[in-house]
């Protein structure tokens, strides 16, 4: 199955579209956690590993049913080191055993046979000494643009191989967005929307569902429409939403007209910020099954006001 | 010392004007790094890391006193998993005992608090559960401005504290390139040369010397001018000559007019295409050195002839 298929499988079979994005704050888990995490590593260095591991394997036991996929932040892991990735390795695993999609974002980008490692870190496999192995075993990653076409056929041919999927940048939700992306007199981001459409026609196989899609942020509305008028089909990862103060309305903006083919993620808000901490595992699980379920009604809401 | 004045006095003390590349590809690696590293590993897992370990041991030994950094390629590290992650501590420790300066070719790029944590993770320390780290100890990391301004701010915050340097893709060498960074009548890239002279002169303190630097390929002679001529002061590391194809000429472009500010980037041509296999350690040093001075003379002679 290609990865448009098994992204459109998951959010049929989910009760809200959204996106559940895992940004491992180490200091910023619950006390429970972290203490968990210390006593049992007894000093040998893997606390860390530890508590994002486990943390992980709570969020995702919360967000099962619910929702159909997580964003995994590398910038987040890397902060950490190898401990930190080792433990993206746990959550990668967490999340596929327990059937949700591993989007990884990395934002990557580079070109000629640097792009095609990258493809290989997370959508494919590396062969060395005789052997072959998959470094961090995504569903899709997130990739930048702005080398252009070029840079982007290599994630696009090892996607289509191993049955992944990439998400490009097309609108970022940050106030500077605009200076560069909406340059052209407002239209560079929809250049980008070009390639997703191209890269899905040239190097997939699906006439239905396209295995390239689109990161767009709800914080700017008017191109949210523009964006998803420009790829009609492309699934849409919609960042912004939540500690970015992105509107609902623009999270709608997202979603096809039939009010499907895009995730509205939310991270901290949904795994941060624990006012009153939690006592016990099955109290952080139900804590976030109903942030989940909360932030899932309001863009249901959102949607259905929007049709 | 700030990142600036390193790099102006590590340029200083160097022969070539040369930055080498180091993106491991362990297939390619001569026989006898690969096999050595095969039975020391005795079947633990350890052989792709200590084969990338000691080839850049040697190549960073073939380069002391000829050139002042290496410019190591996360996807090529990445692509190995965690195994390539440890490697690529052992090269940045490697090169830094040899008193090389370390660019790590990631360009990254997020906003806010994920673009924090990317800065962290190349430029600065993390603390978590009581004790603070860093990740990866480069001096230099590359970054991606597709985001815009705001993204760009947190790397610039955290080099400045730390010492470091960031190098900001401008123009890359790719055919493609063209196609985002030449937008707006060819001179979208000048945009991100902006970028970088505002980022160095609010956030670094140097007058004559500054860290905030550009990547700028050489495939494209007349952006490199007008890159340089937008950006007088800062440092630039030249991509795409060598294996790319790129012009002396447009490598001259990137220097000032003192012919000096810019690194040429090799890589491949410097450390693979082994087509007589070397027969032992230092063989490949002399290997690697003489390459090294090969490349170093025709960029010289580039130069004289272009002042």
């Amino acid at each position: 199955m290609s990865f448009g298929e098994r992204f459109a499988e998951a959010c049929s079979r989910a009760v809200y579209p959204l996106c559940l994005g895992l940004d491992p704050r180490v200091d910023e888990m619950p006390a429970l956690i972290r203490s968990r995490a210390v006593s049992a590593a007894r000093g040998d260095g893997t606390a860390v590993r530890r508590a994002i591991a486990e943390f992980h394997e709570l969020a995702v036991a919360a967000a099962v049913g619910l929702l159909p996929a997580v964003k995994l932040q590398m910038a987040f892991y890397e902060q950490y080191g190898i401990r930190g990735l080792e433990a993206l390795g746990d959550t990668i695993a967490a999340a596929r055993r327990n059937g949700l999609l591993v989007v990884v974002d990395g934002k990557r980008n580079d070109i000629d046979s640097t792009a095609d490692a990258y493809a290989r870190a997370f959508l494919g496999t590396t062969t060395a000494l005789g052997s072959e192995s998959r470094a961090f075993a995504a569903d899709a990653l997130t990739v930048n643009p702005y080398l252009g076409w070029d840079s982007l056929v290599p994630f696009a041919r090892t996607a289509a191989a191993s049955g992944t999927g990439i998400f490009l940048l097309v609108h970022t939700s940050n106030p500077s967005s605009v200076e560069l992306q909406e340059a052209e007199g407002g239209e560079l981001f929809l250049r980008a929307a070009e390639y997703v459409n191209r890269l899905s026609s040239e190097y997939f196989d699906d006439p239905l569902v396209t295995s390239v899609g689109a990161i767009v942020g709800c914080t700017f509305p008017e191109a949210a429409r523009a964006a998803r008028a420009a790829m009609p089909r492309a699934p849409i990862i919609v960042v912004g939403y939540g500690a970015q103060a992105g509107s609902a309305d623009g999270c709608a903006a997202c979603f096809t007209p039939q009010g499907d083919g895009a995730l509205v993620n939310a991270s901290r808000s949904l795994t941060y910020g624990w006012g009153q901490e939690p006592q016990s595992d099955e109290d952080l699980v139900e804590a976030i099954r109903s942030r989940i379920t909360a932030t899932g009604e309001t863009i249901g809401s959102a949607l259905a006001s929007n049709v």
